[in-house]
This record gives C-alpha cells, sequence and structure tokens, in this order.
C-alpha cells in the first residue's frame, strides 16, 4: 500500500510537509513529487498512471492537478486546495466543482492534515492495524 | 462491502438519487437514510457507528451531516453540498472547511454521481471485479 | 443564571476572551471550555445537554459547534464565526445557515463582545438589575 | 410575555408568515407591523421602545432595520435577512457584521421559521410550558 | 455651503483625514463628527437634520450610518465603505444596497478622497469657481 | 437643470425607465441615450462633455460607461449596476471601485429609482421647489 | 489558418453556436469538437498537438479544459467560462488563474462572442482584409 | 513587430516589471506608459490608436484601462488585474467581464508573466524564430 504526494509547484513544499508528517506518524509509505498539471503534463500523466493505491494533490490557483490526476486513474485522488490568491477560494472551486464523471475528494484549504488521514482512512478500509491506530489518534485528539 | 448513503432532509431525495443510480448501476450494497444532524443528533450518532465501509452524506444550507458522521466513524465520508441558498456556496464552505483532525471527502455542488464514483474507486482498491467496471466506465465516457 | 462559554479550539482563546471579560464586567457566571465539535462530539453533547441559560459557542472554519449544541438543548445558542480563512466567511455561512428547526443565534466575525452581550439581553428579560446595567452601558457608550 | 414582528416593507410578508405561523402554533402572543429603517425611521425608532420582550426584523439588501432597532433596545432583536438580491448575501452581512456594542442575533437567509423557535426558547428561559413544548417540537422532528 | 463628515467610530479616522485633507486642499468648510448609527441613534439623527449641505458618512462592518443619515435628510449623502472584515466587501453592500426610496451615493472601499471629490463636485454646479479648481486638479492628475 | 440618463446596452432600458418614471414624477427634465463605453467611446465622450448638471449611467458587466463619463467631465455621475451576470456583482464592483481622482456616485444594482432620487437631491440644493417635492415624497412614504 | 472551437462537454453547443456563428460572419475556417479534459484527456492532448492557429475551448464547473490544452500548445488559447454553478464563479476563477508560465485567454462567462472576435483579432495580425472586416464590425456597432 | 505595456498607475510598476522581464527574456520589443482610463482618457485613446501589434493593460481596483483600450483598436488587447482591494476580484470581474463586441484576454490576478507570455504566442505565429523560444521556455518549465 503506497500513498503518492504531489505538489503542483515547489513553493507548495510547506502544505506537503503537513501531509508526509501524518503519513509518517502512521507509519504509511509514499512518494513526494513535484509535478505541474499546466507546465509538466507528461510527467503528471505518467505518475497518475503508476500502481499508488491513493494519490494526494496539492495545487493553488486554478489547481487542475487533482483533476488531471483524476483523468489518468481509477483509483482515490484526494485534492488540496492552497490559499495562493483570493484566500484560496479559486484553489477549492478549482479541485472541487469537477465535472460528473471524474472524482476527486476534496479537503479544506491549506488542509494537508486532513488530505493525510483522509487516505489512511482509505487505506485502513483494508489493514486492521492502521484502523486500530486511526482510534487511537482520535482518541488521543479528545484528549 | 456496503455503503450508507444519508440525506440531511427528504427534500434532498433528487441528489441521492443520482447517487443510488450509480451505485446500482455498478452493483455497489447500499442503504438509504434520511438523518438531519441538527434535528435527530441521536440517530444521526447511531448511524455513523454501524459497520459501513463508506458514508456518503448528502446536505444543504450549513451542511453539518458530513462532518457530523466523521466525529463518529474512521471509515471514510464523502459530503456533497446541495445548492439550496446561495448557490451551495454555504453547504460547500460548511463540507469542504472541516478542521484539522476529522476529515471529509467533499465533492462539487449538487454532484451526487461523483460521490458514488469516488465511493466506487475507494471500494475497488479491494475488489478486481469493481475496478475493471470503473475502468470500462471511463472507457464508455470517452466514447 | 449560568452562561456556558466554549471554543471548539484552544487557539480561540483571543475570541473567549471578548467574550468573559464583558460577562465579567456585568457580573454574569459562567463556565469556559474547549470541546471541538468534530474531534469530541461526545464531550459537546455532554456540556449542551447541562443546565445552562444560554450558550456561546465559537468556532472557525466549517464550525459546526454552535448548531451540534443547538441540536442538544432547547436553550439559546449563540454562534460566534471566527476569521481563520477566507476571512471568516466559511465560518459565517456554517453557523448563520442552519436548517430550519434548530435555530442558533449569530453574531458578527469575530464579535465576542456582541455575543455576550446578546446572551446578557436574554438573561436581563428576568433580571432587573441586569438590564439596568445593560442601560447604563448603551449610555456611556454614547459619551 | 410578548413578540414584536417586523418587517422592512411589504413585500417581504412572505417571510413575516414562516415566523408567525410558529408563534401562533406556539401559542406566542406578537404584534406585526411594517416599518422600513430608510423610509421611516421614526416609526421604527416608536416600535423598537415599546415594552416587548424579543424583536424579531425582517429585512432585505442593506438591512438596517434589525441593527436599528437594537440601537433603540436592550431587549434581545433577531434578525431574519431575505434573499432579494445577491441571494441574500447583502442582507445577511448587513446584519451580521453589526459593530460591537449593539447586538443582534442573526438567523439564515429566509429562515423565519428559526427566528420564531430562537424568540421562543429565550421567553421558554422563564416558562415552563414553553420549553416542555419546544422539547415536544423537537420530538416530533425526530420523527 | 457645508459638509459634514462623519465617521461611524474613532477608529475609522485615517479614512476621515483622506476626506478632510483634498476638502482643506478645495477650500471647502465642513465639520467633523464621530457618532455611530448603532451606539448613539439619536446624536445620529440630529447631525442629519442639521443644514448642511452635503453629508460624507464613513463606516465598516455592516455599515448603517450612512442609509441612517440619508433616512432624516433630502441632501446628498456620500457613504465611504470601510475594509474592517471581509477586505470591506461587508460594508460595500451595506452602503450600496440601500432600498429603493432613500439614496446614498456609494464610493469605493477606504477611498475618502472620492467621497471628498464627489462632494465638491456636487458643491460647484453652484459654485463656478469650485468648478474651476475641480477643472484644475484633473488637469494636474493628467500631469 | 438637466440630467442625462444613458444606458450601456438597449438591453437596459428597463432601469432606465426606473430612473425616467421618477424624473418624470418630479418634473426634472432629461435626455435618455444608448451608449457603449466599449462599443462607442467616442459618442460618450461626447455626451460627457455636454452641459448636464448630472449623468446617471447605467450598465452591467464590468460596467465602465459611468467611469468613462466621469473621466470626460467634473459633473457629478450617478452609476446603476445592472444584474445581468453574478447577480450585478460585477457590475458594482466595476462602478464603485474606481481609483481615486474620478468619482462616481454608485447606487445598488438596478435600483434605477435611487439613482433618480440621488440626481434630484443634488439638483434640488439650487431649487428649494425641488426640495419641498423631495420632502412631501419622503412624507407620502412614510404614509 | 484555422481555429479549434472545443467544448468540454455537449451540453456546451449553446455557447459553441455563438462562437461559431462570429467565425462564420468573418469567414474563418473552424472545427467544432467536443472532448472533455476530465473524461477524455487523451484526445484534449491529440486536439492540442494539431496545427491549429488559435485554440477556443468552452467549459464550466471546474473548467480545467483550457489549461489542459494551453499545457500541450505554445499556440494562444482562449477559454470561455460556462454558468454551470455558482453563476460561473467557479469557471471563470479555475480559467482565469492559471499558474506562472502557461497563459490562457479568459473571456467574460458566457461570452462566446468575444471569444471568436479575440481569436480574429489575433488572426487579423497577419491579414489585412480579416483586420479590415473588424474595423467595419466596430463600426456597424457604433451605428 | 512591438508590444505596449501599459500600467493605470505608478504603484502598479512591480506588475509591469514581471511582465517586461518576460518580454526582455524573449527579445520582444516594447515601449512602457503609465495611462490612467479614468484620470488620462485622451491619453489612453491615442495610445491604443498607436501601431503596436498587442496592448497589454495592467490595473487593479474597477480596471478600466484594458477595456478602453480594446474600445480603441481592433489589435488584442490583454489585461492583468490587479490586487489592490478585495485580493484583486474587483479587477478580475472589472476585466473579464466586458460586454459582447469588444474582448479582451484576460489572465490571473497579479499574474505578468502570463500576460507577456500570451503576447509572444501571439506575436509568434508569425515568427518562427519566437515559437522556437516558447517551445525551449516551455522545455526548460518541466526541467
Amino acid at each position: 500500500m503506497k500513498v503518492l504526494v504531489v505538489t503542483g509547484s515547489k513553493s507548495d513544499s510547506h502544505i506537503a510537509e503537513k501531509v508526509t508528517s501524518v503519513l509518517d506518524e502512521f507509519g504509511v509509505s509514499y512518494d513526494l513529487e513535484v509535478a505541474s498539471a499546466h507546465r509538466d503534463p507528461k510527467k503528471v500523466e505518467e505518475l497518475a498512471k503508476k500502481d499508488y493505491d491513493v494519490f494526494i494533490a496539492i495545487a493553488g490557483l486554478s489547481a487542475a492537478l487533482p483533476g488531471v490526476i483524476a483523468a489518468h486513474t481509477v483509483k482515490p485522488v484526494i485534492g488540496v486546495p492552497i490559499s495562493a490568491k483570493l484566500g484560496g477560494l479559486d484553489a477549492l472551486l478549482s479541485i472541487a466543482q469537477l465535472p460528473p464523471g471524474v472524482p476527486v475528494a476534496t479537503v479544506g484549504i491549506d488542509n494537508g492534515k486532513n488530505a493525510a488521514l483522509l487516505a489512511i482512512e482509505i487505506l485502513a478500509l483494508r489493514d486492521e492495524r492502521l484502523r486500530k491506530k486511526l482510534e487511537d489518534y482520535r482518541e488521543r485528539m479528545r484528549g
């Protein structure tokens, strides 16, 4: 089981770190890439066709990255909008408002943590140990 | 493998039908419920604690339903915002902007179809037959 | 007569202080709690069922806290949206746009002062001395 | 115990009816008036100074009515924004964003029902019978 | 010929200074007051009934001040929205969206300069010397 | 004393009629023109340089008409935004957010009535009879 | 010289017709295709790599089509946002807010006519006859 | 082949520099001017009538500059909205929402780089060498 974490630009690394620190905490394997849907579509397509279980795509502005990945895979794709302009409303709408047929799971603006947790929830459907960790994590949050 | 489809109000049934017609097409089992996070929180809590693999929660306005379900489960929860007021912007923000720690996978406004497809993508991670159906579905879309 | 002031996160304490400094000024008793509707729904439910006269719930982002409290009580609930993202528009819509049946009294973004004053106005309906204090307070504002 | 229901214009009567039908159902006394904060400020001021327990003010567009009433009373004022233009966002912001010092309890756009229920919750603080009715009402909603 | 410049709060004085520096430059007489439509409606009413030729009202948030002045006079009232929250969108909508019957001349967010220039344009309709100054001012802008 | 009422397109005539019916009611002279700032800038410039006392410019979408007229005159220009797209938010911002130096008096979306009343308030500064009519009009509104 | 007009969905044909009727009027050759960036990315890529002089891409919702085409060509790409949800604000932001490096020329919501005219202006840079037609067209608009 | 880069105000020079640094990199000739559509319309008209191949107009707030230039030329006009207020939403809508008949090619908020690249794409239609440079530029972005 492996996750791909991909940002549209190097400047989005602070959000990628929110994602990877949670994946690390849960012991989930991942690869980390930078690939822009607009500047390097070929690389995005190649990454999307690799055999990851879940994709987490992080992007700001018109934020096509999550949708472009989703167009090339039937694996779950999670999109994280970044607040580069307009408080991130542009990225949120660009990711959430995908047309019927190609879904992306959108999380909140700059909310890399929830992207990671959602990926783990998906992986935990076939991994009892991971599910137990999630339940412990929730328990600690209540603390 | 089973999905729970739940709407916050009976008046949201037209969106629930978009969800269930896709689940039917893919032969995925589901239960369909109406339960408001504000008017009947106990029922929502009970549903959230049942052993479904994926939850699809459909709600308009302040749209707390997906988040309240997510608060009671570590299974993936998909939220569908409905355009009741302000074109659905209120529901989209209410669902997408969950605080770090409790994720919901948001899809587009009124986009029940993508909620169903996202659920199927998640279930297909451990069901080769379902994955094949998804690939065929994508192929037909290209038609 | 007693008020519960509850924030969804410790980081909201600067707004809670706006509330409590006004309650202190008017000599109104209150308890102060931190409880997230998403991370600790059980605690929120327990607090909501306690015998407070008025609840003041402070939250940002999708801000479900005021509505979740309102779902468990028929006492007046006042909601304060916080400007965490999008200038607080997300929290304002999440609190104000509750569905018919379960009301919350929304005040302005980050406006803890008005939440306290509204609570005091409600309590003053059966406390002449408090009403007199409110009138004096208004008089001083004119100064 | 008596409520004043006031609309800024005759054309807002469909929202006033949502309010009064709930007040009627709960047996709460009220007066119903039409008075514009901009076209007839003197009448608004006179109404605001009358001895009502709760005011419910309904207005669209720049929606000054609830705030102007609140400026003349220390009784609780509930504001209902109407969707005349921009889906009601203008009225929602005009009512919710009052400056610190003069509170209004804002409910959702066109949500006259919640305005009435909030008024009843406030009145029920000193009326056991009314509180019981509210609890029954909630119970029926769960039905 | 005299202008009243009034702000809803002392904290709006930086915008008032933009107004008065232009009025000074053109040699137009004015009075400067602080009066909140919500905290001191009586003072606002008294000011509005004085014999000024033009009123310039500056306010943020729900920004009722310009409309409340307009309700008490048939002299031209110019409203300046301030960016206190939401970038000033709340104040802009609160001032611009007045109901039919009571007009306010809205200028841009924080744009005290244009409020002053608009007042001068109005006064210049009966003052040739002032009109000449405006034309010179425009000429210099082209420089 | 004469007003120019100008729309950016023939399709805006329903708003122009709101303006002219009020001007007719008050016996104020006006000319009515159609001239687009983008399609016929020369005509707009010529109209702006004519000797009208007040200009009322009506436009939707990016709504440059009022600002372009203001660029060519130091007479008061009133702008009326029309709800062609996005509920008129585009036109409202395009008219209200003029840069410092060239003012336009913005009224509410589609609010031709207030544009006319504002023009009359401006003209009434040097016409006692017109001021009396405005006061009577206000009186009747209170009726 | 040839233009490609491409819509993201068959349901966008009413906007495509606005484009093609102008291209027809000016005698500009074009091909018309339907290809979704999300449902059929391979087809979009193939179209983008063909030897057209200008691309006009029409899409609603998250509207990735124009940007995806631009990612595969250095020819000018014109994007037309469609008002499917939220009045078209989602599509406008998705098209306009492309990241630095890959430009798209955005026109107004549903404004197929301007997309065609912009394409013709671009082509007219090397076609005197076409430029003359544009000047005549402008002349007639002034009519 | 020559481009005109024009800003509405001296304070917009940081965006103009983004444009000119790209034009310099590609060896494209340009002139740089400051001219406000509202403060100096005559200068804008004169510039618009000069024989440039492409115009790049940069403006904030109500941002009429690109549209006013487009009104005086049938050459391609590229508009760059600046984030002066409301995160640049006002300028984006003012530029993008031009009425049918007079097109402007809008790029993203503060995105001077894409304005320059779009201009170069247009010029490259008749300049093989420039097209080759664009392809190299894209190639390097992939690096």
